[in-house]
């Protein structure tokens, strides 16, 4: 998920187009009568800023300033950290009266610049809520206040035997607000589901610091439009999410990976429907890596899964998991499975191996994991994170490497390698192109180019990431006039004045 | 899930309370020559109105008027049945410019009225546009007309070896838009979650006829709000929903379903807690019955599932179901939790009864879904669907009681049973009064009675029937001000008009 630091050098370098400078609504900036007033209802350590009286040197609030990759750098004056949904309220009220812009922070962990200002919007981090409001281990609905690690609930509720319905790379930094308000994804969808049927219920301050409470903990509620919906990946544009009720599943007892090469790229998709059917309510994940990918993080130093024999004549590889009731159980069915691949005619793979350890089992998820660290290392990548129906994945990569040949940019000296790798399971590819150098050549052969393809499959250029500030001006290769029309009049319903995260998801 | 008979009989006595007189905005009728404006673009098959020049007698539009339980009764002269979305966009741009009231049906086979005209509303059938539009083996996702029935869709994909993410007793007349419109959540939602989760992608048409093609496939899409979540239970009221994206599941190749006596009600919930633990991903069905409920079952013949013998001393019983990949496996793992249930010190459960054949597993499950027949067989029935925390299952019933033996009104001659079953799983309970006759005192003892038993609980006064035309004026015991008002102001922004199912929902 997340981005390396090779990449992140690459960036800065190009910082300039992710400056802003479409027309947004005239916003203030925040004066030290502001800090005056929210010192009247905030503790004094809730409050940062370089304005009088609080003072701060300017690099104290640089970390809220900036994203974790140095992407994306904002020059807010002013931090507030409040405590409680109440002085989120009054704080909302405030700038919404005052017309100031605000950008709600969790964790800053997202890669498209949704969570720091464009210009010097007030900042609002969530860190200070992070109390575990209650947890049922009868029904799993866990509620929490925004602020609280994704990694402290989940380790909260293993004491209860009970597992979080999202994983993530960031879950040692990222916040539940911040992963409902960017709908996150993550290794656990294929079999927990996404955020919008698991999300039970949301405490919101609407712009104008109403306190919208629906923090129900009911999975069924029939009584008027869902409303929680609508917050559920906005990216904190339409309010601010101060309080999460979410339903959690009872752990599963046992898990296990397994390894497959595959002789052919066309495999991938019957492999998967005869894996659905083998292991149907037990399969977590279905990770693909095609050959590139898998030699590079082979190459440097991500782990390796097979021996150079089993990988021999491989054109790609599929990471399996299970997570189940009974160990000896799931490995029969994984069993049954390989035996049935195996024995098709001719095999849909050349090998398959099981992790006989914890060790095994942590292993092959660094190979899955690393090929992010592997491509950086490589050289400089243009990573796509798209969705596709699965039987398009070959035909973008074949399609890119095409366009990229036909405009003679496919060298040793240009661009290196055209690879897939991500969440088949999810229809979720990480399409990376390579190169020795980043240059404005190679962008103009891949953009629009990608995108226009995804459109071309009714794609979306934003699987899992989400627009932010980086892709406001591309959202329409996935969506059309009417929806992009239609949530510009509901970001202008809740909020009439544009405070919210100015300059996110819509132009 | 659907009434019986005689509910639907005593509902007709009653019927003055469901006619709604609410301010409703100023619609016009349809007139002659509105029908030979539709009959430009309107095969003539598709125009049912008494009005001239189409002039069919009123019976023949009365299956439209009224619902299948003859609770709700509208004034509708006119039925429009369109083939295409397009003729869905030209009646609905019609009807917004002329201000005439429009009310979608699917199989109109809904509880609360939400399918009916309350006046002279248009009525739009979608049962013309019943076409599978594409399946997906390789993803599950299936997309169709909002008027395909769901069994039919069920059928579609059996043969792909997919099963639909929810089933419904009225599978053989309802519509997957209306599915889809209302919400439904049935038999299936504790395994495959909610529509919420499930749909992918709307196709709805706007109250001014402007079509939004949500249509997508993919099961991730991070690129701006979600609106197709709008439209997931709002009965109609913010626009047409023409067609549907769902994804669908590989179907399990095995189902088991046992029966299980407890001692005491108490034992439910340590039970579900040990349940979930053993069975987690192969659970598909936790359903709970009452003594009261069991016995009224037997009493007039909807199976029996235990001895007599089994069945002594039970306080209650549990239906539970699996969904596996392997028979044996699941029948291993329900046995390991039979094992730890009875050796309990004290044991959990009395008895637990596995089915052993097709007919043993139909019969434990006429057992659970005769509950209703017999109810209605025993006397009057006052029923509320409720959605609340599983722990305050017992309280509620108890509570309901208590207030009724406190107004005198506990003997055979006024309430002779109080009973609960449902979707414990779901936290939905069906709490169910049976009383020798409806009276005015007893239904004075019950409301507001249960809606502000249900509110203190923050739960749902409707779990998954919604609110249609009945339940307009008690929504605020379910949702806040706050959220009400939100809601209508959503309301005004897509249907400025009021056309879009007026009365329903919202007041």
């Amino acid at each position: 998920m997340l981005c390396s630091r090779a990449t992140a050098r690459h960036l800065a370098r190009y910082a300039k187009r992710w400056q802003h400078t479409s027309a947004r609504p005239a916003l203030n900036s925040v004066t030290p009568d502001d800090i005056a007033h929210f010192a009247q209802f905030l503790p004094q350590n809730a409050i940062l800023s370089t304005l009088s009286p609080v003072s701060v040197a300017p690099a104290e609030i640089e970390q809220y300033n900036s994203d974790w990759m140095g992407k994306y750098r904002g020059k807010s004056t002013t931090v507030l950290r409040p405590h409680t949904t109440e002085q989120v309220s009054k704080i909302l009220k405030w700038c919404h009266e005052r017309r100031i812009g605000v950008v709600p922070q969790g964790g800053n962990t997202g890669l498209v610049g949704g969570s720091v200002p464009i210009e010097d919007e007030l900042i609002l981090s969530l860190g200070n809520m992070s109390k575990v409001r209650s947890f049922d281990p009868v029904s799993g609905a866990l509620v929490a206040d925004a602020g609280c690690i994704l990694e402290a609930l989940t380790e909260h509720i293993a004491t209860h035997d009970h597992i979080m319905p999202l994983d993530l790379g960031a879950k040692g930094s990222c916040q539940i607000g911040g992963n409902v308000s960017t709908n996150a994804g993550g290794l656990r969808l294929l079999r927990y589901g996404s955020l919008h049927g698991s999300v039970l219920g949301l405490e919101v301050v609407l712009p104008d610091g109403t306190i919208l409470d629906n923090l129900s903990t009911l999975r069924k509620d029939n009584t008027g439009y869902d409303l929680k919906q609508l917050f559920i990946g906005a990216e904190g544009t339409l309010g601010v999410v101060t309080g999460v009720s979410i339903l959690t599943s009872a752990a599963p007892r046992a898990v296990n990976n397994v390894i497959l090469a595959l002789p052919r790229f066309e495999n991938v998709l019957p492999l998967f429907k005869s894996t659905r059917r083998h292991l149907s309510e037990i399969l977590s994940a279905f990770e693909f890596i095609d050959r590139t990918a898998y030699e590079l993080a082979v190459k440097h130093g991500q782990g390796k899964g097979l021996t150079n024999e089993e990988s021999e004549g491989a054109e790609c590889f599929v990471l399996l998991e299970t997570s189940g009731g009974s160990k000896e159980h799931d490995e029969e069915k994984l069993n049954a499975l390989l035996e049935t691949l195996l024995e098709s005619d001719p095999p849909l793979i050349n090998t398959g191996v099981l992790s006989q350890s914890p060790t095994q089992f942590a292993s092959l998820w660094r190979l899955r994991e690393g090929v992010t660290e592997a491509v950086s290392k490589e050289g400089k990548a243009y990573k796509y994170d798209i969705s596709i129906p699965l039987a398009s994945f070959k035909d973008v990569v074949d399609a890119t490497k095409e366009q990229l040949r036909k405009k003679g940019l496919l060298h040793e000296n240009a661009v290196k390698h055209v690879l897939g790798y991500g969440h088949v399971g999810d229809g979720n590819l990480h399409l990376n192109i390579v190169a020795a150098a980043y240059t404005q050549e190679i962008e103009a052969a891949l953009e629009p180019f990608v995108y226009e393809l995804v459109s071309s499959y009714k794609g979306s250029i934003s699987a899992e990431h989400g627009i932010g500030a980086m892709k406001t001006h591309a959202i329409h290769y996935s969506k059309s006039a009417v929806a992009v029309d239609v949530m510009k009049r509901i970001k202008h319903l809740f909020d009439p004045h544009g405070i919210m995260n100015p300059g996110k998801v819509l132009e």
